[in-house]
């Protein structure tokens, strides 16, 4: 189903885009934050290293989690239907003719669809997990794609702006070159986001690029306000 | 309605979930990283909170975009839907037959259940926008909501795991009461997230704290082997 096809390919690409934006911007707030504190990179990539570490675990096992807890909440709803529709098969019924009646179709017309849909158990409790409770059948291993796919993005993401750090041992010039290059990472990341999602691109991009730049300078501020610098 | 209402309050217990369970995690697992490769408590500190600024305003503005972007969605399918229905009303029609074909009624039915459907149309698009593109109306407000309650909670998540630094200057010591409170913190908020969201309690709670423990852990051991300790 075309539907089907589009809500997983969106699914991956939301996966990337969490990942990802949130390891752009992270660790290069974070290093620009320390820069403003101390003039030593080697302390920076540490930090920077040990928050690409921290943050792609929590995220990814983070999405692993959400993605399993969605997977036992549909299975725990659906046997909760099918119990439902062979007890008080009456009350289930009632219950298709009521979000048929939402959109204004007559009772007689209410009662034909309910009896008819009742014949086949399986699409009558497919018909109430999607359309009374909103629940769509989580894709198999979900979870654990969704937790490589974040963990990974973030990495990837972590180490763009941590890289002039690695080369450059004064870390306030290092500073500078993080910041052209995530700028420009974060303005393409989020062009490619935006055409992907069906977007505005270039505004979209923008805005991405100012979520970077907002916390990189206060994370910046506060840190040199913390040192009295 | 009660599905909506269901919807519209675990909207908001997953964005305290989304910041909290970062914030707890992610500055905790930064902070022991470091205590790792440093041993003044005050370089952490610093670290800490510039990574606590960062992470709230990506997290918290990451959020508001999202909710914006899935308001804009919204708004630009449901335009669309209305231009098709006026356009092609024919096509739309045989699309409303198709869902129904899929949950096993008859022809007849399908047809009857178009006709009627077509005889409103604002209730025949939001059909079209709930069961044929699954989308939901975004609540108003949506955005600004999710984005305060992300990025407040990631700020009070990550003051817990980073107290003890305050307190303590020699960080390998605060290190021990990080750990002590965060770990009891992750166990009592993934009790109480679990209770709420309808999951097993106590598994749940556990496997919230093991992800904060191994984020750490990698953290810590990567943090000594790049300091070569």
């Amino acid at each position: 189903m075309h539907h089907e096809h589009h809500l997983r390919s969106s699914d991956t690409i939301r996966d990337i885009v969490i990942g990802m934006s949130d390891g752009l911007t992270v660790p290069f707030a974070l290093a620009a934050g320390l820069s403003g504190a101390v003039n030593s990179s080697s302390i920076i990539i540490t930090a920077g290293i040990a928050e690409i570490v921290a943050g792609s675990i929590a995220m990814g096992l983070g999405g692993f989690l959400a993605g399993k807890t969605e997977a036992d909440h549909y299975a725990s709803e659906l046997k909760r239907e099918y119990d439902e529709v062979a007890r008080v098969p009456e009350q289930e019924k009632a219950e298709v003719k009521e979000v048929f009646a939402g959109f204004g179709l007559s009772t007689q017309l209410q009662n034909q669809v309910a009896d008819e849909m009742a014949k086949d158990t399986d699409k009558w409790v497919d018909f109430m997990m999607r359309y009374e409770l909103g629940l769509e059948k989580p894709e198999a291993n979900r979870a654990t794609q969704s937790a490589l796919t974040i963990g990974f993005s973030y990495i990837i993401g972590g180490i763009i702006p941590l890289s002039p750090y690695f080369f450059i041992a004064e870390s306030g010039t290092a500073l500078y070159y993080s910041c052209a290059i995530t700028l420009i990472c974060l303005f393409v990341f989020g062009y490619f986001k935006s055409k992907v999602t069906g977007q505005a691109p270039v505004s979209d991009a923008l805005k991405v690029v100012v979520i970077g730049a907002l916390a990189a300078a206060a994370a910046f501020a506060v840190a040199k306000l913390i040192n009295g610098k």
